[in-house]
């Protein structure tokens, strides 16, 4: 690409879609090229399409000019690498105009959505169209997209917690400007587009996800109804070897269909970090608590070493029973404690009215946190659950708003290695993990989520001070290090930021016809490379 | 490919594998082209590799000669083509002396197969090495392969029902002879590739699903730990209005997680036809049974016009609580019987004393298919499960050994329409299908499956006798007819068989992009189209 073949093509694009909606403003740009990582990459400029044939005009017109096009839904994959492209030299497609929510089914359950409607959205949708159906939300926020997220392959709490399982019917543009329907979408005559996720002939959802194969502009996201019963446990878990034996028996809960949700584990720090910010006041630097000060906090917030949480949905005798079944399996080992509606209610207007007592305040917090996942395990998409992303920041916190961690110069880098759901795996890896982070001179916030009832997913969360160059790098070589040791003890990631790209592919012969297989399978329907170069394709770039 | 060029191939192949393993006797051609539809499809030769490494010596040789390869599994591909290559010109590569259980993990539930594994032989693997996993099973019998049945999307009966999806970690030889291993398996220390699906990157695995893009050898399967407590239900629903209201009964159940396994829904004709064959000894012609006599069989037999299973499995008083709820919503409109061990043991041990008392014949023809059901739900392969298949018989069968549908000449072709599991459509679709069964003189053999809560995929059976020719036309013909009638409705089918492949691309838009796309990625990985030209990739050949 030459530099007039970008400025041709910025003029076709400024024909198609007006001024208004292509942006090459160096401020822009700043803006859109920031990341919690430890870099920035900057585009060559952002286009706004506000339909799907803007869209498919956009692609063919970068196709004739080889402009490579990096297509974002509302660009807040916090922690990989925002709204910023794998590298520079790219048109950010922003897809946050096409917002709309085409279809909500009440009798099937399910929602059909463009990448640019938010969790909150769908939410708000259902709440004011009085459609009792629930939706599983991620951690990262309400004004995250619903599709991003189905295509990054993440996860939330409900027992629809895998997004991209409880997908389908996925509408592509490809590389040419033609329309994929994947699933049944493609015969004009299908009722079974909305129910049935593989369809006929080869399954070709998976290949939009984590790719770069092409850009996604609607999909179906299952939703679940109401249950006629919900109860959410909590777990206490005081030290590390008492986790391992929650984890085993919690595996089984799993394996057994007792638990049918995600059950989400979080160190005392992770949940520390959602609720303040680093103590700046009483040490000026450093990343690490000391110990004394960081069991006085875990204390004072009336947190655990590790802390869990997951819930129960569906007929009211059937949830007590298999409540009853994790107390009892689970109690041998920690303490649990369950809430269902009128508890929660009870605890919150007991501390309303209390609220001034001082020596309550442990409870208070823990309510607080209590609050967040009851309304997680319900779908309900929650600002403070996005909080914890700012632990590092110094400004001012304002919890009354919609956080978004660039705003803060929040600096943090996440890395989420898949473990196997067994105690011997997982203190395998938490040493591992753990000692890295020491070694470099960081706190470790370590969440894990059994995503499957066999694996769990952890987030490990590098927070530094942006703002401090030589920490910056610290957090780089600390991530650095991690990536290193987790793939080489063969915890993967399942999902990776836009830094870590070229990492994912190794020597050995086998990953090697991995990569090559997925770099011809791209190809072959984007010969030119337009769509996201270099995203979840490391062979290009060689 | 000339003749000259498969003679060169035949040869080094002989080397390679010993002609022990080798195939060109017309004799043996002939078995393997013979399929339980109209038509029959030779083969060039067969070959029978014992490895991995023969695999991929063979598809080096083959790629080479420009000679297509059809693999098979076990070829038990029943209703659908069975052994036999979409067209012919094709080597059969049979896959069913790689037959390995190379693991079974009892701490993750999982094991790893080869495509000769059969269904009875991982059973028999669980039950000898006194290991407490289910598994999943189809009704296909027990001599059918589960790599087969994962790569053709198939479906069981237990909440692990969907076979595609509780399968990872694919190792595939591809058309250059290497080996691709889907999910983490490529990363050569993971220590999570069986127990997580999408990995990292674009997920691959649906690729070589109802496809011919590579050469499946070896995969995982997952198996859930035996239930603390197992109760099945049985419905029988006395008309279709009837029926229509259980549908929404049951949807509700579904997405309610109330009901987790699959729930089989079989109306009078297709129970019918798993107890007995065709009574030719009171009609000597005809595939329709009159009214009057469907009625007596009907009764006699202890049937209802349509029938449903499913069942539930965990903690016992869970279990109970969700029985009491099916109860509730069901038996409004259809009478509910629940079954456990215990009754069960107590049913057959009254029948057993009370054998000889001919009034209870039609307890015993429902005992006999409780029994069936009843080890369907707990993963337990029975052949019974597969007489069905024989309804159009005139050998006598022999019930003590093995079923294979071909060595009775049985004619029967399978079409399976996906509907959206709502009382509207399922009256729609039944509505089409019976009609044209009945325009074409065909009985209606009829049962749905609720594969997910939002659908039912229905496998409609057209039965005919192989031997008469005008009734052979006659089938194909309803089988045309009710093919165009699903596509045309928009009840498109999850799986067809060979002699459909052309028929899935229709002149749509759409449906061209869909088609082409699949085509193009075949063409990157495998551009001499090496491996089982035509199968799901309806623009080869035009």
């Amino acid at each position: 690409m030459s530099m007039s073949q970008l400025e041709a093509a910025l003029n076709e694009w400024t024909c198609l879609l007006g001024k208004e909606n292509v942006f090459c403003d160096s401020e822009l740009i700043k803006k859109y090229a920031r990341t919690t990582l430890a870099c920035e990459i900057s585009s060559l400029a952002i286009l706004s399409p506000k339909s799907l044939s803007e869209v498919q005009e956009i692609v063919i017109i970068a196709s004739r000019h080889k402009i490579p096009l990096y297509p974002i839904s509302l660009g807040k994959n916090w922690g990989y690498g925002d709204k910023a492209p794998v590298s520079s030299g790219q048109v950010i497609l922003d897809l946050s105009q096409l917002n709309k929510i085409h279809k909500v089914d009440k009798e099937l359950a399910y929602a059909v959505v463009e990448p640019g409607v938010s969790q909150m959205q769908l939410y708000q949708y259902l709440l004011n169209n009085k459609i009792p159906l629930w939706m599983d939300v991620s951690g990262a926020g309400p004004d995250t997209s619903i599709l991003g997220n189905v295509m990054e392959r993440g996860f939330g709490h409900t027992p629809y917690g895998d997004h991209f399982l409880y997908s389908c019917g996925y509408e592509v543009v490809l590389a040419d400007g033609s329309i994929l329907k994947t699933g049944f979408g493609h015969y004009p005559s299908s009722k079974v587009s909305e129910v049935f996720k593989s369809a006929i002939g080869p399954s070709l959802d998976g290949l939009f996800t984590q790719s770069n194969f092409g850009i996604v502009t609607k999909i179906v996201v299952w939703l679940f109804p109401k249950p006629d019963y919900f109860k959410c446990f909590a777990i206490q878990i005081e030290d590390e070897n008492k986790l391992l034996q929650v984890i085993d028996e919690m595996r089984q809960l799993r394996l057994n269909n007792v638990v049918q949700s995600h059950v989400h584990f979080g160190n005392d720090l992770r949940l520390l970090s959602s609720r303040m910010t680093f103590p700046y006041h009483l040490m000026a630097n450093g990343n690490c608590l000391p110990n004394d000060l960081r069991l006085k906090l875990r204390n004072e917030n009336g947190l655990s070493a590790w802390n869990a949480i997951g819930a129960l949905y569906g007929n009211k005798a059937a949830v007590n029973a298999n409540c009853k079944e994790v107390i009892r399996r689970i109690s041998k080992f920690a303490k649990v404690r369950v809430f269902d509606d009128k508890r929660v209610a009870l605890l919150n207007k007991l501390i309303s009215i209390f609220d001034k007592t001082s020596f309550l305040s442990a409870y208070r917090a823990k309510l607080a946190s209590l609050n967040i996942a009851y309304g997680l395990l319900q779908g309900i998409p929650l600002h403070q659950s996005l909080t914890g992303s700012l632990w590092q920041t110094k400004h001012q916190v304002n919890h009354n708003k919609s956080i978004d961690p660039l705003d803060y110069q929040a600096g943090f880098m996440w890395i989420s290695p898949i473990i196997p759901m067994t105690s011997e795996h997982v203190n395998n890896a938490l040493n591992i993990i753990q000692s890295i982070f020491q070694e470099c001179g960081f706190d470790p916030f370590i969440t894990m989520t059994s995503v499957t009832p066999r694996a769990l997913c952890a987030v490990c969360t590098i927070y530094f001070d942006k703002a401090n160059e030589s920490e910056s790098r610290r957090a780089s070589d600390c991530y650095d290090k991690l990536f290193a040791a987790v793939m080489n003890e063969g915890y993967i990631p399942y999902r990776v930021g836009i830094q870590s790209m070229k990492k994912l592919k190794n020597d050995s012969p086998s990953s090697l016809t991995y990569w090559d297989t997925v770099h011809k399978l791209k190809e072959a329907i984007d010969p030119f490379g337009i769509i996201s170069p270099q995203r979840y394709d490391p062979t290009t770039g060689d």
